[in-house]
């Protein structure tokens, strides 16, 4: 079983890579080689099989084809411009999120071999006009330039899958909470940045109010999630591969006090509440009150509790 | 008001520029200039105002560039490969249906006037693991490229429009019927067919049972609301521009039976009822219960009964 992750210089990547190299096979099959493919050289892991590490613009179908060896069995897409960057930079946002997604897909099926991929979508497919809850036959009317490429990823995922060129399944990922390391260019930053930081002593901004709703899942119940993405036989699928990965609706407030409830009072003192009208447009959309269900029946799990998010970024990614 | 429409050689697009030569203005004010274009030269229409037929092979943006001039205010982009003919050949499909589409949108963009675009889809957006019936506000899965390909349309009208790059809108069509002229690749094209052809004495084939249901619209009831897709302002569409148009759902034997009534008895007895195994994978999701609201609510309208489809091919398509 040879695997490939596209984005693998990322978050989620690294702690899926990591995760891989656990669990030594993928899908009852032993792993016999993982490469790591990002647009900067992507950090190496230890691993029981080789691992190579490459860069990679997606953008570009010679790149493309570099990376993805007639040989390769399972394919994570995970690279992609995250929403506010494709906000601000239209054109960049289509050429990486959209026409790398097509390149992608071509040079898969241009193997000839149908392999498998797990294609990760957003949330932000959500949204508009389409009343709450959204479940997995509501319709899909995003309002950023993000929602709308990852959703024309989903739409080209299912359509190569069914033309028989790929074993292809998509997952919108919830927003990711506790998010370890630096802020990215998402508007969701604050989503993780009001935990991580004030866990480290750090003030932090919160730009919602406390009720402001919205749907989470933790990086590690992700990996685990993206684990099992690959190992789903194609026919549980039916007519339909693509659909929002488990998760968990809770309000800003709740989530606070899961933070104070495993770690004392003083981090949720650091928090501060201005409003940032540059992100207060896309936000608005963001009330987000999901329920997935196709997922979980095909064996994806959202986390018990938010204190367990809070754990799990205390033992996972602050050790010591 | 310069209007251009692309695929002004198909059947919908002549009877279009042939209505909006009737009417001479279009939202209101006078069409100074139409161009019809086409893969093929279109054929010419009498008008009050200049009207110009170009070719243009939409899948080739210089040939884009040059049909769009700096001056449009109105663009109906109607060009498609159409359902039976996307499915066959697939590159063939997304290099007119996406990168032909996306080749307008960015054209329409690059003038810096934000053109007002009407956008065509199909409801082949619709099947797969969605229930019936199928309203605004259901998921949309489609089963087959060109539903694929058309939905991929709608999303990027629709981002664009939020950009503001363009003031764009589009509109599902429902099933055309009766359609005249030659048959087209399209899979639907029995829909017309068993009624056209036994209208004028020759015999048809229907591969589908009495009871099959679907969503019909007549070609003169569309041109009408092509009309109206041109003259409702922007404001009135929300958070979401693409819709279906109005149709109505009919059997197959309705609709025998309001050719019966319209026509006599002699037209029906020239249907053959042969199964078309090429087409039945197709079909089997075109079972079609769809019920618009939106776009009836932005006044369009459906036909009152197919006596009326009946009535309006008599009268428009076999004068004489």
């Amino acid at each position: 079983m040879k695997v490939l992750i596209i984005g693998g210089g990322g978050m989620v990547g690294q702690k899926l890579a990591r995760r891989l190299a656990d669990l030594g096979a993928l899908d009852g099959k032993p792993i016999t080689g993982l490469t790591l493919a990002d647009i900067n050289d992507p950090a190496p892991v230890e691993a029981p099989f080789p691992v190579s590490c490459v860069t990679c613009d997606i953008s570009d179908r010679a790149s493309v084809d570099q990376i993805i060896a007639s040989d390769v069995d399972m394919i994570y897409l995970l690279a992609a411009v995250v929403s506010a960057h494709a906000e601000e930079d239209f054109d960049f946002g289509y050429r990486i999120n959209m026409y790398g997604t097509i390149n992608v897909l071509d040079r898969a099926r241009a193997l000839g071999t149908r392999p498998r991929l797990v294609f990760t979508s957003s949330i932000a497919v959500f949204g508009g006009e389409v009343p709450q809850p959204y479940g997995d036959n509501s319709a899909l009317n995003p309002q950023i330039s993000y929602g709308t490429q990852k959703l024309i990823g989903e739409l080209l995922v299912e359509d190569y899958s069914r033309k028989g060129f790929i074993d292809g399944r998509g997952f919108r990922l919830p927003t990711i909470s506790v998010r370890p390391g630096a802020p990215n260019r998402a508007a969701s930053g604050f989503m993780s940045s009001i935990f991580r930081e004030p866990l480290q002593g750090v003030a932090a901004n919160c730009p919602v109010d406390r009720d402001f709703p919205h749907f989470y899942l933790s990086p590690r119940q992700c990996v685990e999630n993206l684990v099992r993405a690959a190992e789903i036989d194609e026919a549980a699928f039916g007519k339909r591969r693509c659909m929002t990965m488990p998760g968990r609706v809770w309000t800003i407030g709740q989530m606070i006090d899961a933070m104070t409830a495993v770690a004392g009072p003083e981090p949720a003192r650091l928090i501060t509440w201005e409003p940032q009208p540059e992100i207060a447009g896309i936000l608005d959309g963001w009330r987000l009150d999901i329920r997935p269900e196709k997922a979980a029946s095909l064996g994806m799990k959202a986390d018990d509790s938010f204190e367990d998010n809070i754990r799990y970024f205390l033992e996972d990614d602050l050790p010591g």
